[in-house]
């Protein structure tokens, strides 16, 4: 990964070959302690991406093994039970250029990923609700 | 729906279970008097789902009733006859992880929106132009 | 088209009916030396669109005809071989509603399209790697 840009809370990174995705973006976030973040743009390709579907108590989960093209990449960083916690949804074309997507669980980057984040002076928090859910919350 | 971050122009906002989406946000809107926003991303669930493709003249409408993971929301606020009015498009993935989406008519959040605006220093509007298409404008 | 907000680096614009997009977007780049930018989202109908899929090597591009739904636009803008280059993904949905999506070529505006842009304080150029791939990367 490269940081191509930093500046007054917007933040270019590219992701690059091989890389996993979104654990890198986590590692990233956890060594220079962002405390929150807005994810509002990611295009490039994925494989073997894990994607998933939340039926209220837990997570469906599907592999998608080809190549496929990020359409957009959506969500947030916040802290969840100390950690830097990615929230992403994401869209992915297939061969067809027919489109799925869900929660994104992980993927390995098989071209790029050009990520486009809004770093805020915040800090968020995942709070555990009921069941399984936890809920995207500030501190205080 | 609860505001976590509000600063810069940056806002977050968290919407929860039974709000109805994106009325909860044109009344926030209204009540904080925001003539001009962009949306530039929003993911979570929403279900009783409202979508429509617009044909020129008018839009045809779906609806989607079981929960489904909003994978991304895009859009602006602006003022149309005196209202702040949320213009939306959504991508929802199925039970099966595959994709549909449209204009954003209506939905009730079913666990949880992360929402990401921009408020511009601006006042939008919607202006009649030919047949029932109204243009995102200025006032001036 | 019709700058309609342009303040701290953020910049929506609205592009109108048979304009080439992201065709008019680049000229614009170009008339206003843009040398990085932000898209983050973008909404409106698009019409003769050109999707493509890579294959790690080439394009495999696909026409789609019908006036359709654009539900994202998600990208970057970068300098390649001294012109402003648009890497954009888009979704769009189909008459029943459903979503195929790619890299976008191009296509014509067929009602509006409501585009959202972060103006960087940088310069991103596009630098060949390997085979037929131009990672984005900056100028240091």
């Amino acid at each position: 990964m490269k940081v191509l840009h930093r500046q007054s809370g917007r933040t270019v990174i590219r992701f690059d070959i091989a890389e996993e995705f979104p654990k890198t973006l986590a590692d990233w976030c956890r060594k220079e302690r962002i405390g929150a973040a807005a994810i509002v743009a990611g295009i490039g390709m994925l494989r073997d991406v894990e994607i998933g579907r939340y039926d209220g108590m837990e997570y469906e989960i599907k592999t998608v093994e080809p190549s496929s093209e990020v359409l957009s990449l959506q969500g947030n960083v916040s802290m969840k039970e100390g950690e830097p916690f990615v929230h992403l949804h994401v869209s992915l074309a297939d061969e067809d250029m027919d489109v799925m997507g869900g929660h994104l669980f992980k993927g390995t980057v098989s071209m790029t990923i050009e990520l486009i984040l809004l770093e805020l002076d915040a800090d968020f928090v995942r709070v555990p609700v009921e069941g399984t859910f936890w809920k995207l919350d500030t501190l205080d």
